[in-house]
């Protein structure tokens, strides 16, 4: 079965996508979710560019990946300087990642109005820079910049800047459409006509962008004309358009090309490392993406679904589950008892059939308002044990109010009541906070911390927001997500309203009242 | 010039994706629109699946299209019937649209499991049915459902079903694909093989889904191979993972391979169409959507932006304006002085070096503090405008008062309270809302609202918020982005407070006030 690499750029090119930015911990997440993946290559950023690069670099040599190998990005040094003198090389020389992927310049457009070098310098500066690297010991990876506007404008100079990066010691030559101007013919034929050339001697690439939509057949048509290594981005993003999308490429390779990218089996984690990257990213996942969307095997209308349940092939490309999505019936959903009996059970409950399928109803019911337990375990398994009868409650409700004031050119003020009874005691608390949520956490914990003083052991840690109806203004649905810990375990909670405060007082008591359950219930539980 | 024609099913096939719904006067719009863009045929709908696309018919023929050609959708007879005898075929043929397009199987699993019918049968459906509409007068077009996997099952059948379409008086035979399931050489090689078999007796067209995220690669493998007729949709919407997008599609065949497919000059209304039908399905514009996104000619650092500024053609595959969309040169946080002022220039106003020097200062200060102008070019263009004197306020605030209340067992109510001076004059009002931002917005508006009535075109179409430093629980700063349209121009503001609620605020007022400039500052600016 033949082979191609995957070469993942989502942490350095995605990351120029508008209105991008991870911290050097969540990059590690992302390449730890890649490595699992088994991607051959996590490129992990631009060390030169700033302090939060060389961070991940560091968290990375702590933290080895086991599977993907790390590279580090750069640029081919300066003109007129010793490759060694290069401080932007020096430092990815000194990265530590076992990888040094290397872009330099092939259009002569760039050379003249970009960055003024000489073709002749420009080769020398492509060859010198990458033995300078591989000299060093790492493994180089050249990135031929705009190659396919240069192959358009000057064929026989393009393969010389291919010749010097084979002579300066990459493993790997791959060719870039860096403005995405390229279309799948077009790729195919210079693909094929630079490993005629090079045949043997170096691995060619490609490295694709969607300003055409057509990052992933460019990426395929190059596969099929030869090119042993593909670059791109998980969901494809990136700037303008974005880069090829990784997730499709390789589940076309793998599920309709036959061509082994992923470590055997591995296809089916693409929806999981999919939606992962786009949560990270506070991106809302595409419902229609290629393979991994909701909707990509979603069939409506009797007829549809009556196809696929006779014989799923008559309307489905592939099975869902090889990629980790499942089948969407928009009518008549398939019940989920068994999961949730499964899910009682890790917490010592047992289920009936019956009151599973009234928990399956009202979490259908959940679903469809807008909740999403799959990152709040902690609502998910309070609702189980309110059904059961395992729940103590941490107070009981009379009211709160949230009041937030602005006068001109005043800072702003916001004040929460709240009014609770707790073991049959009224408690009634004010406090002032940053924002609304914050004013009514403190004074939630006021009231209710004067009896039961081991809520100060919960600390709130992430708090996330995600509007569900972008579309409908400030008319939207939100849903608030809220992960906090007692300094050893992490839950997750989850609050859904037309409201804000509303939804994020939903998961902020979820998160107290499921911290607290074991003090409430008491040591016979 | 070679060319080739666009039959539009964004009316038919396009409403298959989820959650997609449009009345027949909404229809109607979106068929002068596409009318206008100058694709050959619109298919206006199904006119035997409900009394909505009746009526839309009825409308098209009170209103005619000047340039494209309506066609009605419909079936094959059933089986053992005459096509006369058969309603959905006289439905066809009564709606007075000129041209029918008839949709029939070609691949044997669907013959056995969906509609059992014998493969001999199947010829004389496609056959009887196309002559039955042909002989009353109509143009007739033939859609072979799930062409290409009757072709990977059977090429000898798939061609009979196609002769039997040319028999039957068929201009045009569509090679559909239907479950999304074929690469583009598969579609190559396909269409290659029947354009040899029928040339000179038909034309073949091509029908492709974007399942394997290549639909207008698909489509455009097919015009290489020889199809002269291009189905699709506006923005690729669709049932899954949607159809081929028309507008890449279009672009690409117009400005990348010199194949006519629009009317001379036409192309530049790309742009237009493709946010016109967002706007009325009420779909969030893609901004990274080839060539008409909002991000498809963004550019940002540096050496990009001056790339640019010294030769467009450095960094961008075709002009912005061929498809009526523009550049955008983004500025965050690598960019400098050069940037803001080439940004400027774009909105017709010349920055000194000076005032260029003190806004970068501001957008480093302010985006250390967390805002982020990339996706908020309103916000950045007003803080250029109060910098250069021009500006217009849209009011002058002296409070608001946000109380969000909530009862046990009783729902939440939200209250706003906005005092502000226009043009001098004193206006207090109070508006109730689903949560504390639309509160505000309903509150200010209908303050405002009594002097300047204009500001009821502006609908806030997008809202997002980010937790910015989510590690910090409730007590994070937040960012909230927010979108607003006049019906024609898109644009994004951004607040940044600790306070969600005042970073809304924040975001709210730059989108009115941005909206409202050209009304504010007169006819004289």
């Amino acid at each position: 079965m033949r082979a191609v690499e995957l070469y993942d750029t989502t942490l350095r090119d995605g990351m120029q996508g508008e209105g991008l930015s991870l911290s050097a911990e969540e990059k590690l997440r992302v390449a730890q979710r890649l490595d699992e993946l088994g991607v051959g290559f996590v490129e992990a950023g631009f060390p030169s560019s700033n302090p939060k690069e060389i961070e991940l670099f560091d968290l990375l040599r702590k933290n080895p990946l086991s599977h993907s190998a790390v590279a580090a990005f750069g640029m081919t040094r300066r003109r007129g300087t010793e490759p060694g003198d290069d401080p932007s090389l020096r430092v990815v020389a000194d990265s530590g990642a076992p990888v040094a992927t290397i872009v330099g310049k092939t259009w002569s457009l760039h050379l003249e109005k970009v960055v003024k070098v000489d073709r002749s310098e420009n080769l020398a500066m492509i060859e010198d820079s990458l033995a300078f690297l591989a000299t060093g010991g790492q493994r180089v990876i050249y990135d031929a910049e705009h190659f396919f506007d240069g192959w358009a404008d000057d064929r026989d100079y393009a393969l010389e800047c291919v010749r010097a990066a084979v002579r300066g010691g990459a493993e790997t030559v791959v060719l870039c459409d860096t403005n995405g101007a390229t279309l799948p013919t077009q790729v195919a034929e210079a693909v094929a006509a630079v490993c005629a050339e090079v045949a043997g001697q170096v691995k060619v690439g490609i490295h694709c962008h969607n300003d055409l939509e057509c990052g992933v057949a460019n990426s395929l048509a190059a596969v099929e004309a030869g090119a042993a290594h593909v670059q791109g981005t998980i969901n494809g993003i990136g700037e303008r358009c974005g880069n090829a999308n990784l997730v499709s490429v390789a589940a076309n390779l793998e599920l309709k090309m036959g061509i082994r990218c992923l470590p055997a089996g591995h296809v089916t984690s693409l929806t999981r490392v999919s939606h992962f990257v786009d949560e990270i990213c506070n991106r809302v996942p595409n419902p229609a993406q290629a393979y991994v969307g909701r909707s990509a095997f979603a069939h409506k209308g009797g007829m549809h679904v009556a196809g696929v349940m006779e014989d799923a092939k008559t309307f489905e490309h592939v099975d869902p589950e090889a990629v980790g999505n499942h089948r969407e019936l928009l009518v008549g959903e398939l019940s989920g008892k068994g999961t949730i009996q499964a899910r009682a059970e890790l917490m010592g409950l047992k289920l009936d059939d019956e009151t599973a399928g009234r928990l399956v109803e009202t979490v259908k019911e959940h679903e469809h308002a807008g909740y999403h337990y799959e990152a709040a375990d902690a609502s998910l398994e309070l609702m189980i044990r309110k059904e059961t009868g395992g729940f103590e409650p941490l107070f009981e409700l009379e009211s709160w109010r949230v009041i937030v004031e602005k006068l001109a050119n005043g800072g702003v003020k916001t004040e929460a009541t709240v009014k609770v009874l707790v073991n049959g005691e009224r408690q009634v608390s004010t406090a002032e906070g940053n924002g609304p949520v914050n004013a009514l956490d403190t004074a939630l914990r006021a009231a209710v911390g004067q009896v039961h003083p081991e809520l100060e052991r919960i600390d709130l840690v992430n708090f996330k927001v995600r509007i569900l109806n972008e579309n409908r203004g400030t008319d939207a649905v939100t849903r608030v997500l809220l992960d906090a810990t007692d300094g050893e375990n992490v839950w997750g909670t989850t609050g859904v309203s037309p409201n804000v405060i509303e939804a994020s007082w939903e998961a902020l008591v979820d998160s107290l009242e499921y911290g607290m359950q074991p003090v409430l219930r008491g040591p016979g539980d």
